[in-house]
């Protein structure tokens, strides 16, 4: 069955026996994939990891100890933790980009409330409520996140 | 030196040499940090991504290593990989809220142009733009982050 050994065997140099642990996950035709997990985790680390999960979730392991991997082997020092830190960051800056919108549609609600209420443009004009103004006299708004 | 050993060292039965490359990133009064990574890594395979990389960014490798080795241990199928996928998805629904919400300011805005070019609030009232309309008629508004 030489011919017909996943990349894991192949990379170690062994028999593929018909029940390798490796076998459906690390096909021959994708020898970076195990190469990649081999380099970070070691070979039977990553056969003692599948073997300890269920036969139907071991490709979804297989498959995010491979990213894992790749992500460490692209960054050796942060590793996936900077694709986390950098995900996080994003979070925070949409969430203060969404404050501060919907401070600005409530601004412009209250804007045309007072059109309503007073038809008369000189008057809106004159009264016509600062957004500066509007947010600090609304502080909450623009931390509701936090 | 046996009392002052890292808790690698102790982990593994050894003494711990005065330039170990595990001891300034695994003292021995937090156990629980090296055997997160020597459950997941194995040992030497830390101590070689230590010495890959410099020596100041050691201790954050140190740390990347053990925080992930800590979510693979938590989720033994996904790992971080799980923690990604979550982030991915938040950023894209506030993705999709900040698009609406712009899409309500822009409508605003135009509610207000009309007030300002016709001051006849009956006027506005009846020639008022439909919010679902504006949408349709602007879909970029909408699909902008994609």
């Amino acid at each position: 069955m030489i011919s017909g050994r996943c990349a894991a065997c192949k990379n170690q140099r062994r028999k593929c026996p018909s029940d390798c642990i490796f076998s459906p996950y690390f096909p021959a035709n994708d020898p970076q994939k195990f190469a990649c997990v081999h380099k970070i985790y070691g070979g039977s680390n990553v056969g003692r990891m599948l073997q300890g999960v269920p036969t139907y979730l071991r490709e979804q392991a297989a498959n995010a100890l491979y990213l894992e991997a790749k992500w460490r082997i692209d960054d050796p020092v942060y590793g996936c933790v900077s694709i986390i830190s950098s995900f996080y960051e994003q979070i925070q800056n949409a969430e203060i980009e969404l404050a501060k919108i919907q401070t600005q549609v409530a601004f412009y609600k209250l804007q045309i409330q007072h059109v309503e209420a007073e038809p008369n443009l000189e008057v809106l004009q004159s009264q016509s409520i600062n957004m500066e103004q509007f947010e600090s006299d609304n502080p909450t708004i623009t931390s509701w996140f936090n």
